[in-house]
């Protein structure tokens, strides 16, 4: 079968067996997989990927001089059983499921592995024990969104919000645009959004945002402490001593940007108090003033992936159409096409979500 | 009057005007005054205090061709009230109060000021509503002690304990040993504590730790790791996309070093989930590897000074007895001593926390 593969830090398209489910998998024809900025990442920074796994018990690091198929945002059609399974979805159904393999070693992760083939070939393996039926008849392209979305749910969870927080969203690509749908099922609102690129700002209210910010010509904090001054029953309810700070509802940031240095600009920009979550998957040595968490009492949570509840709860949102992710899918791509859209997704006026279709 | 004066980078000793108590303030004279480790921070890293200052709305940052005189860890006997004052008590009372200074302009802070005299002098400036009676013939000494448990009471209610972590305090310098005494009233056991000083474990496990551990010769995070095993119940609660993860309890990290490279430290030894509250304060850039931060999903919640009821409650702690601070005591000294003090604390077998006595 064919594969876009990653192989000496570049994707080329050869011929690859077709894998043989073992006990508890399933064969499956990959429909549609979403190319994840963090492919885009690993593709850049593999090595650094590779040095980062050994922190993580039982990641298993990839093997760079051996071959890998990315692909972690899948839907696929159920092909075969492997022994010992219920065979409860009949051949043909369309299923979802986290992006990991059930092995007689454990579940070991689709998608950055040398052993378990991603989304960016002609089939794959799944584990019966994990497979979602898309519901609803919702088109593979957006059952595949599944996954981007989960990581929205999954951010916006742990920022364990209480209630008039005022949300600021930096960075309106694939995960800003799914903590933002998941910001908007909330109910938190004003949500500030702020993007360089007029298109994901559009796709920024288009998924939820009451407010986007160009930060070419408007600082994001000033339009964000515009839109969370207190009320006067606010400002009365605060303890005396916090009387001489800024009448501000609490910050909630998302950085989902990920790159170097942002951190520090949300650090600089951040008001007193801000709990800050970090979605972004910045994968260069950052560089910060901690005087300046220090002096604001910043919170920082780093997240990452989602639990399989919010994986299937994402799934349900995307078929029952409270969220609606058609406008991300820029593009469709057969597995010749993968090389070319990893360059093409660099431009944020053309693309935001760019679907691998293999049997194209 | 003499003081201890902070002048070109250097402490020296000299003479200046002893103030004059404007409306709402109090003449004091300074009975005891910690020197605390942001003051030794200060007289080497004075220019990059001022620099972060500007991130602090309403913080005037410190005129460094003028003089300061440092010293916000005190105790003081009334002498003198001002206009528009209660005189509610008597000249002589022993009076602890939060650094701060009410001004006509607001409230203004007291020890990195050019404008208001920190303790490192014979007498300074509090206002009224501020004072807080030191009970139970408390020593002017212990008394003094209470703004530095107040930074480890805050630092452990910022941490938000839901019950059942497991501690571990990185570093048992003063700010280490009150978080350990905070944590010990929490009722958190067992407390794990590390340092390279035999002193400073010997003090830790004085206020409270339970466990200590010279990082020399064994790696702390393993320790932890030892002392935070779950029983089989806790096991069996996990949820089962949890089960191939070390079964651990929840790691509750203080950093109490405050160097570049700390944070990276706890970042590579913290397990999964670990909420991190950063308690030491560095002053200088500072790089870390967010990968780390993502992968095991921390968290990091930055904490400074302390609210009025966390600084009363301290003072009361050390009056009835639930916190012994005495052991901390290993030195006194007059203004003339000021300099070679912060020369003598940077050796921990010698000195935890100097008293200076400016009556001496």
């Amino acid at each position: 079968m064919r594969a876009a593969i990653f192989r000496n830090g570049a994707i080329v398209v050869d011929h690859i067996a077709e894998p043989k489910p073992g006990a508890g998998q399933v064969l499956v024809k990959t429909l549609a997989c979403g190319i994840c900025g963090s492919d885009l990442h690993a593709r850049k920074h593999a090595h650094r990927m590779v040095a980062m796994a050994r922190y993580s018990p039982g990641r298993k690091p990839m093997d760079l001089k051996r071959d890998v198929v990315f692909g972690h945002e899948f839907c696929c059609e159920v092909v075969d059983y492997g022994p010992a399974t219920q065979r409860r979805l009949k051949v043909g159904t369309h299923v979802c499921s986290l992006p990991a393999l059930i092995t007689p070693t454990g579940p070991q992760g689709i998608g950055y592995s040398n052993d378990n083939i991603g989304g960016y070939a002609e089939a794959m393996l799944l584990s019966e024990p994990l497979l979602l039926e898309v519901p609803n008849g919702l088109s593979p392209e957006h059952a595949a969104l599944t996954e981007p979305l989960a990581v929205g749910v999954h951010a916006v969870a742990k920022a364990n919000i209480r209630g008039g927080e005022v949300p600021l969203v930096i960075g309106c690509g694939p995960v800003g645009l799914a903590v933002i749908a998941a910001l908007r099922l909330k109910g938190l609102h004003p949500i500030i959004a702020a993007d360089y690129s007029p298109t994901r700002r559009r796709l920024a209210e288009k998924m939820g945002a009451d407010v986007v910010v160009d930060p070419a010509t408007t600082q994001p904090y000033a339009t964000w402490a515009e839109h969370a001054a207190m009320s006067e029953a606010e400002k009365a309810a605060r303890p005396p001593f916090q009387a001489h700070l800024a009448a501000l509802k609490p910050a909630l940031i998302f950085e989902c940007v990920g790159v170097p240095g942002l951190l520090q600009q949300v650090f600089e920009g951040a008001p007193r108090d801000a709990r800050i979550v970090v979605v972004g998957v910045c994968m260069e040595t950052d560089t910060s003033e901690p005087m300046l968490g220090i002096i604001k009492e910043l919170s920082v949570q780093y997240v990452l992936g989602y639990t399989p509840e919010e994986f299937s709860a994402s799934l349900r949102l995307l078929a029952e159409g409270q969220v609606d992710g058609a406008a991300l899918v820029t593009g469709r791509v057969g597995i010749d096409g993968v090389a070319q859209a990893f360059d093409d997704l660099a431009n944020p006026e053309a693309h935001t979500k760019i679907i691998v279709e293999p049997w194209r």
